[in-house]
C-alpha cells in the first residue's frame, strides 16, 4: 500500500491514530486490515512506516517503527500572501503551492479582493494541503495563517525580505536574494487581485519596505503570479 | 470594450474579419456596434486599435489602425515536451504555459502516459491557448505541435538545449543555459507522465543529448513540472 496518511494527533510513544476521513479511508476505501504496514507522517517533518493494530469506525491505530524521513526546512523559506482567487482557482493554488515548498501561504485582505478567507475556508484550504502534502511526499505541512492587510503583513514579518508583485517593478531575477552561506532567509512575497493594487495600499507597502518585482510581460492571474514566484524560489535558490 | 479579439486569418489591406466564436463572442455577448472601438491580435505578434465596420451573423468587419504592440519573441525560447495529464489538469497547463510565454508546448508519446494527443484535443489545446492569450495580453500564439516520441523530439530540435525532468539528475538552477549577450538560444524541456519515464525512454534519451534535471524534493505532478519550468525560464533567463 504507497497511500501516506497524515496524523492529525502528534505520535504519542511509538503509537498514533488515524483519525476521521483519514481512518475512513484507510479502512474503507483501502480496505486495511490489522498487521498491514502503511506509511505516515506528521506534517512536521517526519514519515514513519508504521503497522496497523486495531481498525474502528473513525480510528485506526498504529505503531509507528523508526523514522523513514525527517525533513530540514529550506534554506530560504517562502511565504506567500495571496489575495485569493474564487473557486478552483483557489483549490489550485494551493495544491500547486503546497507541491513547491512553499513554507506559508496567508490570505492577503486588499481593497479589490474577490474571495473572502472566512474560517469555513480556511479548513478547506487546509484540507488541500493535507491531500497535496500525501500526493507529494511532503512532510511539512504548508501552514495557512491568519489572512492579513499588507500593513499587518509588515509587522508580522519585520526582518524578512518583503517583495510586492507589480508591473513596472525590478525583474524577480535581478533582485538581490540570498547568497550561498547566508543564514536560513525568509522571503514575503504579496501577490494582489486581479483589479491590481489600489494606489494607496503600494503607497502603503512601499513605505512598509516591500520592493516592488515584475515577474515578465504579460498579466498572470492570481494564481500563475503566486505559483511563478514559488516555482523560481524553488528552482533557483534551493541548489543541491 | 477592453476585450481582445484573435484574428483567425491575416489582415488584408488594413481590412480584417473577426469569425466563428470570436464574432459572436463581439456580436452578441458583448453587443458591439458600428464604429465601436475594438482590440484585435493576429497570434503572430502584432495587436490593433480596430473599428468595427460591419457586423453579420457569423462575420464582424474591422478597419485596423496603427498597430499597438509588436512582440519580439524572447531571447530564450522555450519548448515543452509534456506528458499530457487529462481532463482540467490538461487545460490548466496550457493556460498555465500560456501566460508564462512558453513558446510551444509538444504532446509528449510515452510508455505510461494517460492522454493521448488526438485532433480533436489538439483542437481543444489552441482554443485553450487563444482564450489565454486574449486575457493575458499575448500577441503570439504558443504553438502545439505534433505529437513526438523523445527520439522524434530530438530529431526535430537537434540544436537545442534538451533537459529531461527526472528525479536524481542536476538541479535545475545549476544547469548552464545562455550568458547575456548570447545569440537566441532554445531550450526543450521533457516531462513525463505521474509513472515516471520507461528505462528504455531514459537510455534513448540518455543517448539523444537530453540532460536529466532535478525540480526540487517533492513528486510535482506533470502540470506543476511542466509549469515550474516554464516559470523558471521566465523569471530567471528574461532580464528586463
Amino acid at each position: 500500500m504507497s497511500d501516506r496518511f497524515f496524523l492529525t494527533e502528534p505520535p504519542i510513544g511509538g503509537r498514533a491514530f488515524l483519525l476521521g476521513d483519514e481512518a475512513r479511508h484507510c479502512s474503507r476505501v483501502l480496505r486495511a486490515k490489522e498487521g498491514d504496514t502503511i506509511r505516515v507522517f506528521d506534517g512536521r517533518g517526519t514519515e514513519w512506516l508504521a503497522s496497523i493494530t486495531a481498525l474502528a469506525r473513525d480510528t485506526v491505530t498504529v505503531a509507528l517503527a523508526e523514522p523513514l524521513a525527517t525533513e530540514s526546512g529550506p534554506r530560504v523559506q517562502l511565504t506567500l500572501a495571496v489575495a485569493l482567487p474564487k473557486g478552483e482557482r483557489q483549490k489550485w493554488l494551493v495544491e500547486k503551492l503546497t507541491e513547491l515548498g512553499t513554507a506559508r501561504l496567508v490570505p492577503l485582505v486588499t481593497e479589490r479582493g474577490v474571495a473572502e478567507a472566512t474560517e469555513g475556508a480556511r479548513a478547506r484550504l487546509e484540507r488541500g494541503v493535507i491531500e497535496a502534502c500525501k500526493q507529494c511526499g511532503r512532510n511539512t505541512l504548508m501552514e495557512i495563517a491568519a489572512p492579513a492587510t499588507l500593513g499587518q503583513l509588515a509587522a508580522r514579518h519585520p526582518t524578512s525580505l518583503r517583495l510586492i508583485a507589480h508591473p513596472g517593478g525590478m525583474p524577480l531575477c535581478d533582485q538581490p536574494i540570498a547568497s550561498p552561506g547566508d543564514e536560513m532567509q525568509e522571503i514575503v512575497a504579496a501577490v494582489g487581485p486581479e483589479g491590481g493594487f489600489h494606489p494607496e495600499e503600494l503607497a502603503l507597502a512601499a513605505a512598509a519596505g516591500f520592493r516592488p518585482v515584475s515577474l515578465g510581460s504579460h498579466i498572470l492571474r492570481i494564481e500563475t503570479a503566486a505559483i511563478a514566484v514559488a516555482s523560481w524560489k524553488t528552482l533557483s535558490l534551493t541548489s543541491s
